[in-house]
């Protein structure tokens, strides 16, 4: 079931090409699932030497409504989705961020959460910075700006770089030159297509490149800076010095759309065989498997095939629901679970079913989920969970629940079993999990179900949350 | 694959609940894929013998977002949602319709169409009545309005109702008593249900009931009025005569929510029968079974179920996608289908694929579907439609296009298959379809499958559709 | 001060004129004044027989906003805006009024109030009409709708006249045909002018000519009914009989701009009439005249050039005053009055003060203006009206308070001048008003002074202004 | 005639009131003339030492529509009103601007222009500092955060306004402390007042005390530093030296609202001596003396009362008109004006009328006015100007076109009468101006009449405003 995490960003950037913005757009347009409350695109007009910016909050179809393209000219662009947290700026976080600083123009927009943010920001703000947002992507600007004036232009984007820790994909405009980066572990994605004329083009995912016709060459590495001029020329930096990378595992689970490859890898494919290895070391006697949709069906797919158990649609999810729906006072059963997702009592009655969901985060959707499947008539259900149990926040990216509300940092898997009121309940092991991926342990990051932070996690990070002031500046 | 027709209407009404508005709202929601250009509700506080109306254009969740349900007090209640056609009337075409008559006030919901309309709309012109719209709903007002006050209430709703030819599917409120209608024929569904704390409701399908957790009861039979009085009583009427009825098959082929049941059958059940009847008659050699989703993802598994072929994601649905988006001037390859539909390449690539879907209406969508999945890698392309032949427009509620639009109904198997670029076509047959749905020839209306209209179209139909005026009233 | 009174409306046609929807649109943005609330514009375009039609809430600006005039096509077009009263409908309120009847297609738009409404829509109720509101307008429609088919066509806007008694100006387009009327009595103003290149232009004011270089010809006479066709060519009826005429003279007082004709006379010297009149008769020994502006600016004139006290302008009006503003919850003194006037102290201060306003009504806004002025300094405070005390209601056109409402009902100008805490109160008696407006009481309906009702009132009037039902359609 | 000039901004502040935001709110209200395209309000909760912000573009009215002041919590606040040049940032210019500095949250409202700001601009630049925009606001703060951090306080300040040159009435509030400054030479107004129950208040016109009950207590005087804190003590600084001062001439001419004082002086008995100076310097012989309304008025009325000829009102405004209207294809006479004013025939006709208006820009407005006039009738048109002619752009804070868009900057008046085709043309002299402001040429900033510029303009300012990128952002 959706929205139990938020991914904070997808990345887009297309250059070298006649409709650079329009393209940049349509890519963002195939990752709305990575952010759906803000988008942007910054347009270079390399031949004027001039930049053009359109950002806007909502959904990308909403902030490009009827929108005139011609007022994005240029032949390179960068783009940006999010997800920005209730409260706090809002329009001023839409990314790209555009300033002038030093060394000329800049554009940036950034998928990740540094780990220092509270120390540079400290350091900044004695050295004279102005800060309007506690945003980790106004802290890259600061960096840039602050490096001195030193050749080659690339020296000043690596100086800046080697002062920040944590997880961040970035794409970058300065002046005429375009600048893709991922940190040495890689936390988040990032990859590089062909456009069929000629251009290149950079996304989180490579659902993007399929809309516009583009073809994957490869990924942005962990610790990797590329440099990309002239009608696409790529050069590689390396200025981080040797890492273990540790790739997000969560974006397999859960983020990433199943027609995607990240790192590498075809997302769908491996949901598949999370619900294989689910299977295997957690089978039961059942009459049919379902899945919780739409994120759960690929696993439910491959756990069906591998225990020969009938995979049927026992819930179906109504796509027209909004943000928002006025409840009656007077309690209707199930109802907050009901509006998303209606059981199919004709599939579901007399049956032992077996659900196969990818995560379980407080619980109580899914202990609605359970009476609800129950009261439709299902006779025994087996809750399957095709990944280990969250017990731990994300630090580098992913906005989850605090700690105490992931009710599997407190409870034991039976005791979750006996909340949800299912009959058993399962979840894959960690090994399990990286066996699927065709992974081990050390080549991907598993912090939030292991606890292990490839990358430490600022003290003070948490502190710095305190709101001292609160912008509703209308839009 | 979506929007290929439209469904003129969704209809719900609740009877003796206090909080009647606020769940008919509910029920309307879960009904949001049967019209989506506009929606309301009438409230009648039965104490007061006072209504309230709210309308929109737009979602239902945009129609109400942040509505204070205290402004449409009451314990009855009618709602609708609806499909605008382009041009024409707007806002004053949303419905329920409400008007004070000579018979007190009246509000009225009305899916399906009328074949009488022409005739019926020039004798009420001459004698005096003023139009607004030329939507068949406005006549029902009309002749309720002409017919002399005579006793028994229900006397005058028989009276205007023998009038009227074709499909309809009604609810009204007159004064103080709700009234449902089935034309003779049943051509559109509304079944009834009860709530657990004592009231009625009445529902297109019966997903609206899943959600407020209201139970079927039964179906408004056709030809039947049904008079709604009290704390629920009910009188059935039958002042058609005898006929032969035909429920839409339709529904269940493509338009119903397939967790509903309508004509008393579940939807999803009856799509994986249809799957399951095209692989016994149309069985072919492959590597994996695909849906063209979402409407097609039923018959897919009933198809693979039955042949034992794989059941695979191999196109992945763009939930996101907005009404409108800008493409690029430069022309992007089979841009137009992937901004919705993204092929899966891990999955296709070398694989001989059946696709399946519920229809082809014009070829020129699936003709770009089936140029999407060999580029995608597909080795060979069958093409299976869980439905006949699409070959007569629809007159009894549906939206579909004209006749010469309808590739079938110039082309045969083999030439659709051409243009398409697949590998094989082919169509369930008519009988097969019937038994799929467990009935026969007679039992349904199969008139876009066959031609075969069971009310005669009035013959001037057509020649009513010139654009006399055009309102483009700011709303 | 205004908004003290609401007209209900601004009429507006041209005929034969390429741009005839534009230069309506002109010819409504100029009487604004009239109607605030809504606003539009039916097109006829004679050689296609065809209408087009665009309205909307709100101001002619708002409606109109980047409007396209070509989706307003035609030679021939007729205009509104209007007040609406709160609640009740509101977009199907807006006219002109569009439908297909009997006779062909009508475009109908009216200004003023028919005293026989309640009757005539009970008759019309009982004979099968429908009715949308309770709007005198769609009366018309009906009586027109239910006149047998006779020839010539002007004899079916004949008898459907007929039928009515009270105020109207009526706009009306009837297929190829623009009709012209004002009611026997003339209460409310409508004149011809010419366009320069050859068109007609018909207007409420003047005001609307002078705006698109259109010449003054004459006004449509009271009982008379213009039929207009062709090129421009004026056939005149005089369907009613001979009977004494009676236009409102609260178009002097108050309504119409001072740089209008309306009724044949300059309203700006007329009304600078009134304020002579007021110092022959109520003369008072002080430093300064001011006016409450903007509609008392043109007597204060008059009073200080008759009077010879200085003109001084010690009160400003903030013309960027909204709708609405939030109030502070700890009160300030006279805010109610000072958000929109503000008084000038240096020319008030140690001041005996002569204020004249145009009426006063409930009192309560004058008692706050005369506080303010006294705190900003002013040694003594004369209040002068530059009308009778107003003491009854308008039951033709204008929305005044009921009767109980109206101070001047119930006190004497003593009372009232203590309630004020003025150091004098006067007003104009009605005989000077009449001197002033060059006429005698015989040629003007003053009833807001007189209580004398040239037209008698339907009894059951009142009695229909309950409301059954609530429409608050999202608009 | 408005809309000549375009004055930057209105500042209001109030301390110590529990409803301060409010307040401030309803101060910008009243100075709504001083700035129509956005307005802000910036609260601080003293007890919680924290920040709330609301912003938006539009009116006041429409920026705080339906605005829960409860959301702006505090007992101090800044406020703010501008104007913003078409095109660059947009709701990223609306005031005030809030940030974090170094020496803690910094909230900053200016109301001026910068002649320095390239020169500083260039070199904070180059010290790292990022600019979002070119507005010279954004200078104040990078000055703010870069002074290194002193005590006491105020010293912070100090240094960094003494970087700059030009222009600049402001409001900050720094962490706990309100600080209130006008440049040295005092160009923009800025006074302070008390309101009833304790708090004090100050706003760049008293208009704004008088709508809140305030009373004026004094100036903000050219070259003072006001620091405020606790319940209202003021301390006075002079950190800048003895400077001749020279506040804004023009600000009597044509800004201010008539009602304000400012600079000590009420506007509207300066504007009517400014017209007795030019009857007395520029009589003529004439029947009726008519203004340019609104800001011609007074002076009008100054100029009729010299010279004993009658003051008519020969122009009504519309006080509707929007910003935008549309003009049909085929050209109106004179539309561009009559949109705006009417002339009133009844007035004009066969008279010698003396126009009075407070300037002439680019002579295009008021040569098609005099045209309107003789085609309404007038028989001798004499236009008498109440200032010198404008013929130097201003650089300290108000809009002007640039000097060869000014039509007095290369013509003579006698050329410039034949251009508007009046029969006659009269300015006021430069003195005759300073001696209806009671003034001398010292004591005022006359350098749009004089082009004598008290504070030299950095040279490369035009060079400046070259556009390198252009941010549309959806808001």
């Amino acid at each position: 079931m959706e929205d139990k995490f938020k991914e904070e960003c997808g990345l887009m950037a297309v250059w070298n090409h006649t409709e650079a913005a329009n393209l940049t757009y349509l890519g963002l347009y195939a990752q709305q699932h990575r952010g759906q409350e803000g988008a942007g695109v910054v347009a270079l007009n390399r031949a004027q030497g001039s930049f053009a910016i359109h950002r806007g909050l909502g959904l990308v179809a909403d902030v490009f409504e009827d929108y005139d393209f011609e007022r994005l000219p240029g032949d390179a662009a960068i783009g940006h989705v999010r997800y920005t947290t209730a409260g706090g700026h809002r329009l001023s976080n839409v990314q790209p961020f555009f300033s002038e600083i030093s060394h000329g123009h800049i554009a940036l927009a950034h998928n990740g959460n540094l780990t220092n943010t509270v120390e540079l920001h400290k350091e900044l703000i004695k050295e004279g910075a102005i800060f309007r947002s506690t945003s980790d992507t106004e802290i890259f600007l600061h960096l840039l700006a602050r490096v001195p004036a030193v050749q080659p232009k690339t020296e000043i984007v690596i100086q800046a770089l080697q002062q920040v820790q944590g997880a961040y994909s970035l794409l970058m405009i300065l002046e005429d030159t375009l600048y893709a980066v991922r940190d040495p572990n890689g936390f988040r994605p990032l990859c590089i297509g062909t456009l069929p004329d000629g251009g290149l083009v950079l996304a989180s995912e490579t659902c993007a490149f399929d809309l516009i016709g583009a073809t994957y060459l490869r990924d942005v590495e962990p610790g990797e800076l590329v440099e990309i001029t002239g009608t696409g020329e790529i050069t590689s930096y390396r200025p981080f010095g040797v890492q273990q990378e540790s790739p997000c595992i969560f974006e397999f689970i859960y983020f990433a759309r199943p027609d995607s490859s990240v790192f590498g890898k075809n997302v769908y494919g491996i949901r598949k065989e999370l619900g294989r290895e689910l299977a295997r070391s957690h089978g039961v006697d059942a009459d049919i498997v379902i899945p919780v949709p739409d994120s759960g069906v690929p696993a439910a797919m491959g756990y069906a095939e591998e225990s020969g158990i009938p995979f049927e649609l026992g819930l179906i999810r109504n796509h027209y629901v909004g943000r928002t729906f006025i409840e009656p006072q007077q309690s209707i059963r199930d109802f907050g679970v009901k509006i998303k997702l209606n059981p199919n009592p004709e599939v579901l009655r007399g049956k032992r079913v077996v659900v196969i969901d990818d995560s379980i985060v407080r619980g109580t959707t899914s202990r609605k989920l359970v009476a609800m499947l129950r009261s439709a008539g299902a006779s025994e259900i087996h809750v399957r969970i095709s990944a280990p149990p969250t017990r731990d926040p994300c630090f580098y990216g992913i906005d989850t629940p605090k700690k105490e509300a992931l009710i599997a940092s407190s409870q034991t898997v039976e005791e979750i079993q006996e909340y949800l009121g299912a009959d058993s309940l399962a979840y894959l092991s960690i090994e399990a999990m990286h066996t699927a991926v065709h992974g081990d342990a050390q080549s991907f990051c598993d912090a939030c179900f292991s606890g292990n932070y490839p990358v430490k996690i600022g003290a003070q990070r948490a502190a710095a949350q305190k709101t001292i002031f609160q912008d509703d500046t209308a839009e």
